[in-house]
């Protein structure tokens, strides 16, 4: 066992969910887990030690964003990310993959890699498998992922399968050139909604021996049932004893439904970006709390929440502060919010310790309005 | 003594400073004081929790801010404005007068009240000295301001002597129809920059027995020499057994030059303000973190600085996260900038129970660069 292994502490019997914790340098990342995205070094409004004492184990930094500002020099010349934003857990960087290939104006994709302009000035890049690791191992996060290549949804079969083989050859250059011994690399298996090329990516970077998988390309549009039947035909190709880890899936419903089919980590923008315009996260569904119709509820967000928002703060107040325009209200709403997800995460753990996870997922979407 | 009183501790001997302590039914305001600015019933970016952390005994929370928006509806239904944002400790509400005259679209002054229409939504609103006190009565301050009539700088003498004779008449108004016995008033002295009317409205006032009294109208854009001048020649009418309060000042400078004068206490939006585009109070001056010299300092703010942002973040991510954006980064600057204050405050408490405020005054000016 090296500074980083996964143990799965126990299975499910009904299900393929799976208990486990993530060793690593920087300290245990207990799963099935739910990352915080913090894009720009930063959990939106939230200072490191508040996403600690909500209950992350670790968070997710975007290297197509800190790529372009502050810039790889800079973080270098801090020792690192942890240290330029002050984080003492671990950190998982996504290669900028999914970025270029959705925020950035597309100059040229070839084998070699990809041309793009930045969005946020228009300059011109080139990132390539083994540039994405570079910056990766300047920014020094414990978990890297691959430079793969993202193809939107809808996608032919013909397209999907060019993206699967170029994502395999790139994975294979990321690796080739990947030096750290302090930080492992992720796969990421590509194949869009097509179970013979998910099967298919899943068994090449199998050969590669990853650290870990990331199913990638899901969550882009797709009914959520179809979602769920590729991690049916996918989760079985990657190995018991790697984490696995559904790219950008974060509502409550989709964690309890890739839970069930194995996953392990999780990450989504979701908890933190719709804190921002007053909508809150309950185990009911969602609550706009900037509606009119919360002017006068003197009400916690949920009465039996126990996050720091819903002990000490009212709709009403809450409302007020969106409408005022006051921060205040966008960072008890992002404490709200991922304190459902992370405590979520929490009783999905404790269930599966408890040999009842699949009576906890019934239970919790019974009371859910699942939306799209 | 009732419920609410003002106790000297100490005087100092070479000038007017004094220490205090204002009781209130909601605790002891340790004077001289400064006091944050909540202006819609939150300190910008911070939790009640936080302000209390940083050291602070009091805010100030603005009435027109308040009647305008959430409403008074509201507020009273929460059961008051303590209740409604959550914060336990003593609160001052201005009367509204300030922003009456600098925010909203004024339509007829009279001796009435005044008629304006909301910087908001444009809606026509009429507020008289009864209607300020029955407003600050609803939100449940500890302490009420009257309704007064602040003139600009300039101003003639005659204006003036308007305004400081319609004060008079107003401020008696507000005592008749105030009735809340866990709520004190205090007078404002207006009259410009004229010794004579400033003494006389201070006499008209004295005469009216007040909880506390108030120097309005400065910090207005005359120059700061005049400003001290004024309240050398103002605060001798005051009485010695009440406290003194400087409304809107609060920098270093002038909040030292304004305790040697005898001021008790003080509010300011600029260390909260100035902290939203990256600007930092320090002992040396200003720091504008958001510059590019400070793209690549890893020092913090202050390296003898003892708050959260300074023991915790460098200049370089400070400045990063206001490049991108980042509330946190307004956040972190905003608790430096209230620490700043808040400590400044302490020092100065600590300094006249040592019997070296004189001392500390001149040490600290002869290291600060001062603005304006």
């Amino acid at each position: 066992m090296g500074l980083f292994h996964f143990e799965v502490i126990k299975e499910c019997k009904k299900t393929r969910a799976r208990l486990g914790k993530i060793h690593t340098p920087r300290g245990i990342i207990n799963t099935p887990a739910f990352m915080p995205v913090g894009t720009q070094a930063t959990v939106k409004t939230l200072t490191p030690d508040e996403v600690t004492a909500l209950g992350a184990d670790v968070i997710l930094c975007n290297t197509y964003h800190l790529y372009l500002r502050p810039g790889t020099e800079i973080i270098e010349a801090a020792g690192g990310l942890h240290r330029f934003m002050n984080w003492k857990g671990p950190i998982l960087t996504d290669s900028g993959g999914f970025q270029v290939f959705s925020l950035a104006s597309l100059r040229k994709v070839s084998d070699q890699g990809v041309e793009f302009r930045s969005h946020l000035d228009g300059s011109l890049h080139f990132i390539t498998p083994e540039k994405a690791i570079e910056i990766q191992e300047v920014l020094g996060s414990d978990i890297a992922m691959v430079f793969d290549e993202c193809v939107p949804f809808p996608c032919s079969y013909g397209d999907a399968l060019t993206a699967v083989e170029r994502t395999t050859r790139w994975a294979k250059r990321c690796l080739r050139v990947h030096s750290r011994t302090d930080q492992v690399v992720f796969g990421i298996v590509q194949g869009s909604v097509y179970p013979e090329l998910r099967a298919r990516s899943a068994l090449d970077l199998v050969n590669l021996d990853f650290a870990g998988y990331a199913i990638g390309g899901l969550s882009v549009g797709e009914p959520k049932p179809m979602m769920y039947g590729i991690l049916d035909c996918t989760v079985p190709f990657l190995p018991e004893r790697k984490p696995r880890y559904l790219m950008g899936v974060g509502t409550a419903d989709c964690i309890l439904e890739a839970v069930a089919r194995g996953i392990d980590l999780f990450d989504c923008v979701l908890p933190t970006r719709i804190a921002r315009n007053g909508t809150a996260l309950t185990r009911w569904g969602k609550l706009v709390v900037r509606n009119a119709e919360y002017a006068a509820d003197f009400s916690p967000i949920d009465p039996e929440c126990s996050c720091y928002t819903c002990r000490n703060f009212t709709r009403a107040y809450l409302r007020h502060l969106f409408k005022a325009g006051e921060i205040l209200g966008h960072r008890l709403l992002t404490i709200h919010n991922l304190h459902f997800t992370l405590n979520l995460m929490e009783k999905i753990r404790q269930a599966i310790l408890e040999d009842r996870f699949l009576e906890f997922k019934s239970e919790f979407l019974n009371g859910f309005r699942i939306t799209k």
